[in-house]
């Protein structure tokens, strides 16, 4: 079973069984957003985990192992995505791109956040004006090492 | 005075002048993301915030004439960010973008985060690992409409 | 069955039983446009718009199930379109986008139009020398929020 | 004078003189969408209409002569637009564009709407729950010749 | 069956029967230049020409069916083409494409020709020192409206 | 001299001296396609044709030598034409790029139309319906070698 | 039989019957360059040429029917190769595009090698420091038609 | 002095005294397609070599210290080139890539043909049916290392 | 057996046995970078070499002759990667590609580090502030040929 | 000052003191590649280290503030490069990247090697079939975080 075969077969019991990614994710013990990412093929989950997840969509063993694999990530199979809710992300750093490298190398000096020491979390915030998305990433700031 | 020039004369007088970005949002009153992105040609400002951004930066009319137009936004001229700071972002896209297509639709149906009514705002959290950059942003839900 | 196999399946069922889209439009009770996207992927019905679609189609319940998901949209799969129907859309943006970008900001200010709070009309405009086609797009005027 | 040269002496005569696109598209006596778009260089004038152009910017007959030309048309010097407002109609395409197809091809039979005998218009439509942008294309539809 | 599906249908089965593209045209009625576009998915046929089409050919409604369908057009799936013969024609609009716009612009104004009213024929020119390839475009000219 | 700023002196000269491209060609005694081609920066002249185009354009031994200059051909800048009149022949190249493949392979075997051993004339072809316009491109077969 | 199906048959064949390109060369009586490209669907033969090498590989009518079609060539699926040894190639032109360019135009001025009208041969250079590959091309020289 | 001011002042240098490649490369005492790609920017050459080109050119230090720079290479400056002449040597690339491959594994094993310790040369083929470019390329075999 | 078909039946098989790459190097009798390399088609064994892979993955004659194939190498599928881990590697030569230029070339003088005749080793190096990954790469330097 | 008008200054100083990157390395410090890499924009120094490349350099107190800004990284201005040596990385990425994703997770689980907390050293090693280029580089492991 392929990662890509994998990720398929979730989707379907998903779908089947009726469940949220919430629903997964408090079966795995893990944040809905890490858990749907490792389950769409972007995070590996270790063996207690996978079982775990396997458990609630009714799958076997071939799934345990898949999701216990590194994964070749990227999740959008396109330079520039065409889907409006991902474009938006996009757009995001193409116009806040400089704004951010300003803003963290004042806070911080030079370096990166970092993606893989890394949590996200999206919230809803009720707004009479209309809820809104919250979406919080937050990654350990790497200074550039000098030698 | 050209919105690049424009851009371009902000720099040279905020490096002479020794200044930071807060210090310069403290003096138009508005968030440091959101001053930034207006003087890096991201956002456009009124009268009043203009003029007082070009005099915290000693600049004359043309500038504060300069920063009330509506830019042509797009700050990094490029398809795919060399800069390891701002390429961290469209990793986050790449590899989180179908995780965040299905944990914003399962919390708010089909639809988008907007990223025109939107903030957006960096904080420094101390962490005895290493301190961390945390990254908000909020955008007001925009249900797709039918008809 | 994934969006694409319901997208086939609809395509071929309404070959087969000679409908329109605009006789399939008015089984669903929404506009010709919108029903159209949705079911060629680019929309999410609800259920009883599903059922409806489905019911006029002579298709199961799989379809009424994936009518309902949230689409990855994006519908001709090129960076600029070959189609030339679709590509006279691609040229009217390269052609007039700097000139939409000019009147809106002088009739609205800094901001957008949504594509999402957003609605489509197409016409035929009956004309002695050759009828027209007529496409209205409307759309929220969404203006940047500052913070 | 070159074309581009033009633009940019029309552009900076508009804002010197404080001039609405509205206000000189008056004056030439042409709609503002296509006034625009010809100042912009995306259009060609005749001799009366860019005289006329030319005498409220307060511009030479370099600029009458430059304004006479067919310009090499295309206005935003990117395949896919960043700038926020201009990407939206790129969306609309990508998004609607096999819709348009469909429903255009239902309506018309093969062929295309033109992009040259073409018209455009931006309104200001009133709304309570915010005023929308709406716009009109009009072309005239161009059957495939068979021979 | 899809557009492509009949396209492969109408090759295997040209292949097989030993025709040429002329006479299938010489069956339908038409000029071998359209004809064979229409069979290769880049035009479409009224019921009668495609019944023709698929008498000669031995295929049945499935394909008299498709051959009708206004098809998503672009023949060729790359952007460049790497075949040379279709490449030589990318090669004349690189080379030739600024002097075709200069003396079409000399000769009818600011316009376009039309490929959609439009009309294709090759010949074979007889020549002592080789024989030559004669391709002859007519399109509609088009002039840019105003308005 | 280099071959742009030649091709800038040409345009600059032909504009204010108010001449054709046909006038030009007279003058030089080549067809209106290869003068204004060579003009544009696309062949090269010989010194006889090269003195006689710089003479009616008022230019002076700089512009006849840099004419004579091999140039490096390709004269639209982008690799899909974003100006209408261009884009039509790459719209041309796209749809109909596999029928001229069949159509000439059957006429004359594997091989190509040249590029180079190749003419091309535009005219005007009156029609009560609009006028059209007439491309006729002329190469020699080349056919493929074996050895 | 597609061409692609042809490809991958006779490579299927090769290796099953262990056979050299060079064999294969020597039983069609063609070079072996020539007869690699022509079974790698580069090439078209003749029936004479298919025929002996579908003898010799073991193939049927099939075979020698497809070998014959005027395939659509460009061999390698991208636009800038990956494999380092086809990849030299592209850096060959990449370094000494502009000298190949100067070096054949002082040879024998504006025109271009022809790579219809082409061979091309591989010898392998016995050398002490290391043997060395030696590529041969030869193609007409085309000088560039003036009309 | 840049390296491309400096070959900017070598073409001058070389139109102006009416030099040719040949002439130049015997007083360098190198073959003619090394110097030209030295003296493109596509080599270094060594201070006798400068020496000798700067002088025959009747240029200064500068020169002969620009020609030593190692450059950074890439003649192009197009992925795909469009002037005809390169253009050929791509499609020798795309046509013929996989022959290439083919044979050179086959007479040499795994490995590359160097593009580094790597001569070409260009030669004029008496032909009565036309003259001929003869391209010999000539490099080492590297096969691949094992470990 | 398509050298894919054979990367394919390695990965699964050495999955189904649980065997690591190390230890499959150890059974070739080769370094694990090289082993995993050529196992997944980016390098070609000899026949012991091949047999032994097979025999501890359980696998037949025809992954021994596969594995024997000269493969079409590049291991991504993309241009730029989008997996984290590969895409750093791209990051180091965008970063860091200028800086190698000009120490390679102050250390070696004109020329390259062969990717052919190279090695590549991955090693853990402990560190109290977190493990590193160390990678060397060598490659003998190959100085451009003057002819 | 702009961070390109300071490497330009900079490269500009070397070349006229005959400065090597060792030497400046020396003068300033710290390692040669380190300081390149900074020289060349794609790395801050502080203020200590600036004052003393500046010094070694003769250049001034603009150089001096220049050096300490954090550069926008990426040194090639090209996706793919075309230089020779810098293109031997992206190979060695585009063939060994799946290897380098193998190895890496098999010796230290899912996660990356980063390139920011990254030293890389180039040292010559003596080889009596020629010299060869050893390159190291060493990065943090960062592993993926769950949450």
């Amino acid at each position: 079973m392929t990662r890509d075969e994998c990720t398929e077969a979730v989707l379907a019991a998903k779908l089947a069984k009726g469940l949220s990614w919430q629903q997964i994710a408090d079966a795995v013990g893990r944040h809905v957003v890490w858990t749907t990412a490792a389950l769409l093929g972007q995070a590996s989950m270790d063996d207690a985990e996978a079982t775990k997840a396997a458990e609630i969509l009714g799958l076997g063993r071939e799934v345990v192992q898949a999701l216990q694999h590194c994964p070749t990530k990227g999740s959008i199979g396109e330079i520039v995505p065409t889907d409006p809710l991902i474009y938006r992300f996009y757009e995001v750093m193409q116009v806040y791109g400089s704004t951010l490298k300003e803003v963290i190398h004042e806070q911080f000096g030079d370096g990166i956040m970092s993606a893989i020491d890394f949590t996200m979390d999206v919230e809803r915030v009720p707004d009479p004006g209309g809820d809104r998305v919250k979406v919080t990433m937050e990654g350990k700031f790497l200074p550039y090492k000098k030698w």
